[in-house]
């Protein structure tokens, strides 16, 4: 059972920022990716007069480079983050720590919502630099593309959010870092490269949401409001789902140590 | 000579459990990879209506994605897995760690049927996703690529999966981490690049096994059987290859301290 | 308050040498990958024969490729020079690094000259080597691609140096590093892929400059300096706001240890 | 002044041996990725009536195929065989570790002629494979494309091993790991992108040497003997530059305590 209080002082609110400034910084760098990515630009000289062309056909290299741009964000970001607020970015995995009994009921509220907010500036900022190309990408909103069925989204955002959390918990876990030292050394990476692969599978089905602070800025700021339901269920169901198998059939310590201690 | 038995207690069924989970998540990120990138969107609003193309064409951009998500999948799940059951996730390596004497033989058959119990689970999740990509991709089963012949596919998932054994082996040497610092921390990283560069390299051959729980779930899924023995003689051959000139020529210990111990 | 002076020894100059070099190296590179990466070149027998293709378009393959390049650059000569110089190999990470009293007046003075130079000559042998490409691809200089403002150059500018270089505090923060094992030992990776992110980004923007080395010399070499104070005050602005919010809101002994002891 | 012969044991044997090895899956791998990526496979089904398409064309997307290959490689090969041989691969580094005193002359000798050897039978496998697409990529053999001259391919070589053995030598400075964690933890990593490095710029100009065996074997498979001194001259250019620098500029110890002791 999860704390439902905590000491708020001056740490929470820097753990706090941390996660506005750090899921600002994610959501402007990534869907950047995905707006910028639309214009193809013409650089032979004089560069200024080419006119940039506008292509946002979601082929395999532009997939590659959105797919990264999300998982080596999420990398950096919690490599920088981690020591305050743990770098969460993403109200799944606050959910997911919540339940393992790993945060208090009001830093994952205080969480949730500075993501939400950093999220909905950071977009907001990638709008303002270029309309065009970000219209023509449709503000990178969440979406079933097609054939994808409300279900069908529903189930790929949550097998992946599953893969995120587990990660998440398999990272953090320190009572198993004692005999695997690559596990703390590597736990940034390996974060950030299973949203790498959330994306290279789930962008052509819906975009890839896998973080409702994501699935939500982007479509608050570009008024596509299509599934909004499933942005959030479904990487909640993740990581509600992630916490159930790790804490019953994979944590180390099962029946074990702590709770004899 | 490997033991044959071992106890079964709990933590046995939480590693095979591990490999199942593992090779389900695994089989389903890569197959829907190589599925999913079929569909080029193009997202401009109104996106919904968009007709997705569907190309299936194994061009340079296509086979990096697939192989970044083969190879990346492997580091994230042996990171996570490592602890429960070493993270095998493929019957070849399992073999490998058996004729290694490193794991018994009741271990190594409960893991081979839970990976590719857990393959089947996978793939058959993907085809449901998509069946219109999923035919366009031939269900991503191996098959032969002209000009490529039965010898040279086996030629070439030995020489592979060599390759992943031999670095399996190097990677969880526990008598060389003494003096390598680098090798136990990088483990997953260097196993996981070694299937990307297997995948780099064959997928044009033999759309690249290496892992015959991979080469037997898609088949068994897409009802491809073509050339189905080689998906499993070729990853093994490699395993006993590699199993044989590590055993003999670089085992740090060779006629060393542990046989004299 | 950073110190004005030190004492300029050997281990100085040494430090001095290394920041020239590297620069010298990072551009020659990552100039190169821009210009080289123009010729498409048809490798079929009789090879020499052949035309090579110019072309310049920055579409999504090149844009990856040029990314990489940076990023990657940045990562091996941080890894190789970071115990000479701490491996800034830019302005705007050193006046960072000066501003939060990490080193003093005169080191960052010679650093910057000598990056500004290494630059300079990196560049200039590029330019040797392929006058035909260099030209088409206007020298990689940076340069506002339409519809960008000065003033969203600068800003896009701003934000992606305050990525960088508050990756670069976090990860030399040696008070941090006590709790966080994985900050030093992956400081020169989250740097180089941080610089690898604001090129992916940045590119169809302003070519991504987020370094004044860069800038200028690409400039000073091609003779194109359009908006050149954007590719100075804009990495500044970024590096100075970095140690703001760093100092302010998230040193970990802000009011504390340091400043009491 | 490096020893010129040392004893013959088992371990030299070995190491002798991981080299030939190393050496043989390096240019079957990086060889084969270059040929099989000639050919674009429709794999629509039935995949295996569909016709190969040969495309040898040397574009930004089979650029940074070949140059990963390239670069993970030796991460990889790196990573296992350092245990044994210290993983050179490469007769550049070889030269710049007997150079630096690192190696015996009788040592350099066994590993230079293992590393041809095996670089050999490595790129004749290759042959074997695919005779049409190995035809069709010119056997990835390295050859100046238009408008390289002679000087400025034994240039581009010069610069870019001295980048690669300048890491090496970093990378295995013992003494300044003391002050450097991450120095022999990222040591495989740091040189296997270096090479990425390498490639990504120098394809389109000389195809990429860099290594000796490399030219050698891929000229004496193919007949392609197109400069081949540049593929020798270039890397021991570099390596030498690199030595020169980094014994007289950069050791640690210049002038200090060894000399002193």
């Amino acid at each position: 059972m999860p704390a439902l209080m905590e000491s708020m002082d001056e740490d929470f609110f820097k753990a706090v920022g941390a996660e506005f400034l750090a899921t600002l910084l994610f959501l402007f760098i990534t869907i950047s990716t995905a707006v910028n990515g639309c214009v193809t630009t013409d650089n032979r000289v004089p560069a200024l007069k080419s006119e940039p062309l506008t292509d946002c056909t979601l082929d395999s290299g532009r997939m590659l480079n959105i797919a990264l741009s999300f998982g080596i964000s999420i990398f950096v970001l919690v490599y920088a983050a981690a020591a305050y607020s743990g770098g969460h970015i993403n109200p799944a995995v606050t959910l997911g720590l919540l339940l393992a009994n790993k945060i208090s009921v009001v830093r994952a509220l205080f969480y949730m919502v500075a993501q939400v907010l950093g999220g909905l500036v950071g977009v907001a900022i990638v709008k303002q630099y270029n309309p065009v190309s970000y219209a023509a990408a449709g503000g990178a909103a969440n979406q079933l593309f097609a054939p994808t069925t409300p279900a069908g989204g529903w189930g790929m955002e949550t097998i992946l959010t599953f893969c995120l959390v587990w990660m998440v918990l398999s990272a953090t876990d320190s009572e198993r870092a004692v005999d695997a030292p690559h596990l703390p050394i590597l736990a940034p990476l390996a974060i950030g490269l299973t949203v790498f692969l959330a994306h290279i599978v789930a962008i052509p089905v819906t975009n890839c949401c896998i973080n409702p602070a994501r699935g939500f800025a982007a479509a608050a700021v570009s008024g596509n409001w299509d599934s909004q339901w499933i942005w959030w269920v479904g990487p909640f169901s993740g990581a509600i789902l992630a916490v159930l198998v790790y804490e019953i059939a994979f944590r180390p310590d099962f029946d074990g140590i702590r709770h004899r201690g």
